[in-house]
């Protein structure tokens, strides 16, 4: 039996074919422009490249892109000033700062400065309960919105299915669990939440019709976790040691994946899953700030 | 057999007593006496009784209550004006808006309008966001909080189990789910959510450790949807008409009690379940305010 395959690189292309086309429209049709604006704060070497990466694609499909970017040693006010001055920038539809801040900033506060409306990231404690309430316009945080797409766009509506998700974090776990529970397009699924005080992981993930596994434990689920004919969604992304290749390491996701596509009916593999769905999302949620801007 | 009985006015007495001693002991150290203040507009019956009943709580355990009563056709302007000086009263440490409010107000937009500092019904996004992430001080809403107290205090602590909340309503299923999902006491829980659009109940529910049951559908479970051994907390409170009787109607909850009562090891009745809880965990909120206020 050979598992269909869903590739988040494919299904990204797509989703980002169709932003492009939407971008070319709002500007043409109402001069507003979206803007996406991110910053970086020190010289982590991971987070220069995300944050490269994410102005790479929105500049790619006509998203204005600036990316502002911050000595390690700025102060708490400073970076509170560049988010009001963000804020107040109505060329700006979309503020992103690149997480982790220093150990010097509070990250909580600087999240809460940020203009919901502006929110593309999704972690404002008020885009968290206005998806967790169903109530006003808010943006999804892109990892969990990026498996909802996805699971949609590869026919596996999870609507009325039993979904698992193994992994409670603020990132990944609990607001996708808040999406797949909605009255809404994309959600109607009956929702599983496990994690690490789960006792017996295995009796829950094998009761699942779809799995979503977001622990960031390499391989971790094996095949005799999940049932034959199962869709299992892997969220995680891990380097580890992989002695006398060229670079020393491999990536792997959560998900055993030799040994579970053999019984899934479907699985995203790692790389190529549900990563470049992220930056996709981010760009979509730019875009929804501008549409509602241009509209206000 | 014979199930322990979870009573929630046994507990809710024993709350209520905590608190009055928290409240004096508040008052004595450092001058702040809580406040809440209700809102009521209209003279819907219903809610005239419930916030009476708010008041006059409040009140026994030595918390200053104010009720502000406005006619049905006050204006959202005039709806915003007192919620403003509300939070501008350093003596009111809870605000509660008794809803549903008349069709011309946007209740939403109400609620939004609440100083979450002093929001301690929990329905305010900023709340509803904080309980999702477990970060900042936070009210949960009254009802879930009910629920985790009413297992917690009577031996059921859901950590490491299996909870199935069965409904989706933003004011307890998927509170719930949050507050059960937590890494903290009363949570680290294994949570399933089904509602409505759930195929099999029955083939969910008979999973559960803990079952609790919130969709205001009178007596929906029944003895063969649950598996001997389980605790069920039973949140509706439905009239259902009952000919021949004085009143003419009785009040049940969405459990079938005395069939499911025979296979539990434990069960909460209606009334005196969850129902006295409720106001108690406001006044607990608004306790918990004023001990903030205190230490700012």
């Amino acid at each position: 039996m050979s598992a269909q395959i869903i590739s988040g690189k494919d299904i990204s292309a797509d989703i980002r074919g169709e932003l492009k086309d939407e971008v070319c429209r709002l500007t043409t049709e109402t001069g507003v422009t979206p803007g996406l604006a991110t910053v970086l704060v020190g010289a982590d070497p991971a987070s220069q490249m995300y944050v490269g990466m994410k102005n790479k694609a929105a500049g790619a499909m006509g998203i204005n892109s600036q990316q502002i970017t911050l000595d390690a040693d700025t102060s708490q006010d400073e970076l509170m000033g560049v988010v009001a001055g963000l804020n107040a920038d109505a060329d700006v539809h979309g503020i992103l700062v690149q997480l982790p801040l220093p150990d010097h900033i509070d990250e909580g506060a600087i999240i809460e400065a940020i203009d919901p409306l502006k929110d593309v990231d999704g972690f404002h404690p008020m885009s968290v309960g206005r998806l967790a309430t169903d109530s006003g316009d808010f943006f999804p945080p892109c990892t969990p919105a990026g498996v909802v797409e996805m699971l949609m766009r590869s026919g596996h509506d999870p609507s009325g299915k039993h979904v698992v998700v193994v992994g409670r974090s603020n990132i990944v776990g609990r607001p996708l669990a808040s999406l797949l529970i909605r009255k809404a397009v994309g959600g109607n699924a009956t929702v599983t939440v496990c994690h690490s005080r789960t006792p017996d992981l295995g009796a829950v993930t094998r009761t699942a019709d779809i799995l979503v596994v977001a622990m960031g434990r390499p391989e971790m689920i094996t095949a005799d976790l999940v049932s034959p004919g199962t869709v299992v969604i892997d969220v995680g992304t891990n380097r580890v040691d992989a002695p006398g290749t060229e670079k020393g390491y491999r990536v792997c996701g959560d998900v055993l994946y030799d040994e579970v596509a053999e019984i899934a009916a479907a699985i995203s593999p790692v790389p190529g899953g549900v990563g470049p769905m992220t930056i996709t999302m981010l760009l979509s949620n730019t875009v929804k700030s501008a549409r509602l801007a241009a509209a206000r």
